[in-house]
């Protein structure tokens, strides 16, 4: 139902409404992916991708079939390289599909997936795989000769624990008002209220960073999700002990989180983990909590150059 | 696609496999329902039908356009009706549907909808409105003459908060622990313990009811409803102000619940609450708690008939 | 879990993390919407809104309970209003949001909701309710003094149905060698095959166009929705009978579509169908067409201000 | 939020409503399943686990980290295995479960996840995975001695095409009046209709078949993949040159099938296929259609001992 390639010039063809599309292409295509790593086992991923190039007004279609053929061609080539890695798939298909849509001026990847990493439980050490969602994208412009502008966007997703502050110093309240209506030392009731977190209501979050810029790293993806768990109240686990759980729940309370806390926090950590992404790195940075109080959820976002994140830290300091 | 009424003939014919079919209909119909109610403002509810009759072996197809002519006739005539309820929707269709498809045995009508109900916050009593996934089903088997045998299944899915108590009692004993280090007598933890309940996770939990009976009355719905919130830790609300935020956790807090509580409470609720449905009611009872430390969800269920479950009850007390 | 009105002064604590937040809120809120309309009966929506307002540096959190209440407020004042429409809920919501949020320099509302409107089968004229899903935004600046600048979404995702012209024309060509084969004189084989369209494969279609302007009139959406319903090969029906069957498929194969020409359909129309719009509206121009041939989808899309394309109509002709 | 095990006997404690519970357990526990086979490459999937034991009404909680417990040390068994496969995994899980849960009497397990195949265009022969929909279950009842009573299920959803026979049928009328109506021989038009198929909705479908039995073989779940696939008008594909997509839309067209004929082919060929599977064996065949003429889908369903199918098709032969 795409333009499909019947002859050659009934795609060359002028459209009936000469305008220009700004992405034609597939969308939902399911693929393998196997990611060679150097010292490690290799890593299967399925994969969805979207694929699109742009079409000028003067052309009726696209020879979509082109953009299957060369998402194809680029996992087997790059299946066959050692060191190679999923921030950069997208760019390898855009890349592929200007070469494959000679018209084409732009061509638009976008992949998502899910990423396993081992993660151990806080005390009991078990250690279990975790999905986490990842996505990526890579937008090609055709440049002069073979060199190609292309800007790449990496992410993920990940499920954490957060905590609310502000039930918790209304909780917080009550009880010092107990403890000291049975008499106890103000300064008792002071360590007490110090060293043991008082009750609120938790629930999981869902916080997201994805990072576009033109100088991805091959190490970007797992540090980003490493930022995201760190930025909520806790990180949560697949399989815990006792002992693991009284240690997940405490922590979690000891360290309660607005979803605008989350979001300021996860900007401050990548503001000090990647020295090295350049200040017109295009940042979104998101947190959602499925509030346990609430049917509705509560939302923060930041979307900003990483420069103006970086600048604000220093001038407000 | 389903067969159509081409020539009437086509669909009586004998088809190339002979064989029954369980049901053959049309699913995912959307349509507006109009309940008139005495005394009360009429509600509107967009529903989504899936209608289905037998098909007997020597017969090729099931003329699926009467379907959509059953539900549309049966919705017309029961919008004139006045005291006329979400409960009987679909047995009126079903009957219908038997009416339609005279070579039928058996026709299935399933409606899921939301319902809104008013909800006061626990406190200031702040009003609005809650929307509950709801759902009923009817089996129409013919009958002899023109009475025939209809069994009717009513039911809600009701999002509330649940807090785990395994998580509490060890939070609680670190708070002992912390007290008695700081040398508060014994009796003063005891009151302290009583009266402000500790930290625990806590999350949205789901309860679910269904009904399946002959004797289907009107208000079922709203009571399984009731049933469903009032068997969580707590309610919970669209909006709260801070003494209702700091109630809805004080209380979730004093009446923690595994996921097994939930289900039991649920089954004496309803051995309690509807004396009047036979032995043979057949119950769903069913909770999942999106677990706030796990990526997964905790699940309970006890599928039975209203009898097993008074004997329980009753030999086991 | 979002900061929440525990004592003013936490709310307008300066954060730990001083950057700005591009949008705080509560998402997934679901309401009832009553519309009154002019000599029509009201319609109820049930709406699903997301809305946020910006947070500046110096702020720890947003007091989003506010974010409840300026909806319900808006909702209610809106109830009362005789001539109100669907497309400038969002802009009232809005609005009231920077009423209550003083130090909010933007706020942004979101909502998506169904719309049900009669249509009838192309023959026999049978009557039926269609949903159509529907969205609309508002985002409002903070202006000096009463006024804010305001610019308004409108649009509408309908689902139709497209035949591909590529698969019809390779089974065009095999029909007339066929013709030719038997000896049919060319004459006759050309005014057959102008009068009977051959198969192909055809599928569910859905178009989407979303308008952004500071100008929205209250009649755009149902005009949207016609715009997108006449641009696939065929709209489609709840309940046709045997002779709406024919002419549906009949009408789909004498029209068929690849997803690039549904889209320059759509822009067309707009341009054709919208000219009080100002150039500088926004528009968005989506096909997705699932593909019976494929597991994935094919896609187009134009995004761009209604002036280009309006020049490009213009220039290109 | 399920009963932890906090200390022994509290789980182990009357609980406070006594009643039985059907199931307790958890679910959408996602884990990594290797399958090692003979002679091929090891298949990795994706899997999604629920995970569940029976709790008498003396018992109040269900020690439901062994739940997990069981299904990583069932995983790291069979992982060293060799002649392994995706029909028996939850069948080991489920015993496992009873040796972790010495006081239930159920365990059951189901799996769900993709499977990918090759397969090759029909004309240029072109080879690409497809990813496929299966899911399996496995119920353990406990035995005397070591001997479980284990019943298991296995089964796939598949999308392919398919055409109606209807609006063909009617548009097979439409071509042969106006050929007629041309003056071509009555002769020349039976073989011309015979041999060019007419036009009709076509859409995506999805078969489904799963069988549950006592004794299922290894090579079970391909077959029932290969049954779905050739039970449809059209196997899909997810490339396909011009050639392929005259073959897939030709092959459609001329095997035109109603929703009710899916699942009676379906039915049939489980006959012929699948001698060797006990009368008793439990078979649901399943066909809906995403009719591209509505916005409802088209379903029918089949659901029996196959005893009974195989009785019916030798009976109404």
């Amino acid at each position: 139902m795409i333009s499909c390639p019947i002859l050659p010039d009934v795609q060359a063809n002028r459209p009936a409404v000469p305008i220009n599309l700004t992405r034609v292409g597939v969308t939902d295509v399911k693929k393998l992916v196997i990611l060679k790593r150097e010292n490690r086992d290799p890593v299967t991923l399925t994969a969805v991708f979207d694929i699109f190039v742009d079409l000028p007004a003067d052309r009726k279609g696209s020879n979509l079939s082109r953009n299957l053929e060369a998402i194809d061609e680029t996992l087997t080539e790059t299946f066959k390289m050692t060191s190679y890695d999923v921030e950069n798939i997208c760019g390898f298909v855009a890349e592929n599909l200007l070469r494959h849509h000679e018209y084409a001026g732009r061509a638009e990847v976008r992949m998502r997936s899910e990423y396993v990493l081992d993660r151990r439980s806080p005390v009991t050490g078990i250690s279990r795989e975790q999905f986490i969602n990842i996505f990526s994208e890579a937008v090609a412009e055709r440049g002069t000769g073979q060199d190609h502008l292309i800007r790449k966007t990496v992410g993920a997703e990940v499920m954490g624990m957060t905590a609310c502050p502000c039930a918790q110093s209304m909780m917080a309240e009550t009880a010092e008002n107990k403890l000291r209506e049975l008499g106890v030392e103000e300064e008792k009731i002071r360590i007490f209220m110090e060293n043991v977190p008082m009750a609120t209501h938790n629930q999981r979050g869902r916080g997201l960073i994805s990072v576009r810029t033109t100088d991805v790293k091959a190490s970007l993806l797992e540090r980003i999700i490493r930022v995201i768990e760190e930025s909520m109240s806790s990180d949560i686990f697949e399989v815990l002990k006792r002992v693991d759980e009284r240690e997940v729940v405490e922590h979690a309370h000891k360290n309660p989180k607005f979803v605008e806390d989350c979001v300021r926090t996860m900007a401050k950590k990548i503001v000090d983990s990647f020295p090295e992404l350049s200040d017109d790195s295009f940042v979104t940075i998101r947190q959602i909590n499925e509030e346990s109080i609430h049917r509705h959820n509560a939302f923060a976002e930041r979307i900003a150059e990483l420069g103006d994140i970086r600048a604000e830290l220093r001038n407000n300091a």
